[in-house]
């Protein structure tokens, strides 16, 4: 079972390695054979290359995260609401998702599901 | 296929519906097949009847709840952050769960999960 501090851990590593722009710590949280979900609805992508790929899209935006409240952990799944502003050309937006990390024995991030919608997205 | 907008106004029912103490207006929100985890990690509750026992427990306590920032709904999911003070014998405390409810297709929550742990129970 992962500690709720080992899960709250992993989350504050995902915002702080996100908001570096540190496409190998990122990755580095995910198992193998993990799963990415994003957003939810879309086909979910699979396994760490996969995962790697999709992240090498995101880091290049710099991306700014912060959480909204308490990282919600238990039993070897976490909840977090945070917003992710980007900044292209001139126009910023701010989207504010809520995931869902599930975590393996080993405490890495076998499946990451991202909640937000059209509605979740305004203009910065 | 639900659209946030149903999604949005069930959670909002949710909500209202509790702080106004009544048990068929939360029961209402659910489909009769509908599972319930409350928190995660613990055994499911199965079917309308097992949920109405469950919320027949807790509309007693008089919880009063808080939306914490904006409901998260795609593609027949949503999630959302509130708060849940509970006064009991004259003590307060505050829980800070994340929920994600599923709905199927017609329109009612089929799947609720509650995120949270102890370290998300605060004295009020």
């Amino acid at each position: 079972m992962n500690t709720p501090e080992h899960m709250t851990a992993v989350v504050q590593r995902y915002v702080d390695a996100l908001n570096a722009d540190d496409l190998d710590a990122v990755v580095a949280l995910y198992a193998d054979n993990a799963t990415l979900e994003d957003p939810v609805g879309s086909t979910p992508l699979q396994g760490i290359e996969a995962i790697r790929a999709f992240y090498a899209q995101v880091v290049p935006m710099k991306i700014r995260l912060a959480l909204q409240g308490e990282v919600r952990a238990v039993a070897n799944e976490a909840a977090f609401a945070f917003s992710v502003t980007v900044s292209q050309q001139g126009h910023t937006s701010v989207i504010s998702p809520i995931d869902h990390f599930r975590f393996d024995a080993a405490g890495k991030v076998v499946s990451m599901r991202a909640f937000f919608g059209p509605q979740n997205v305004k203009a910065g």
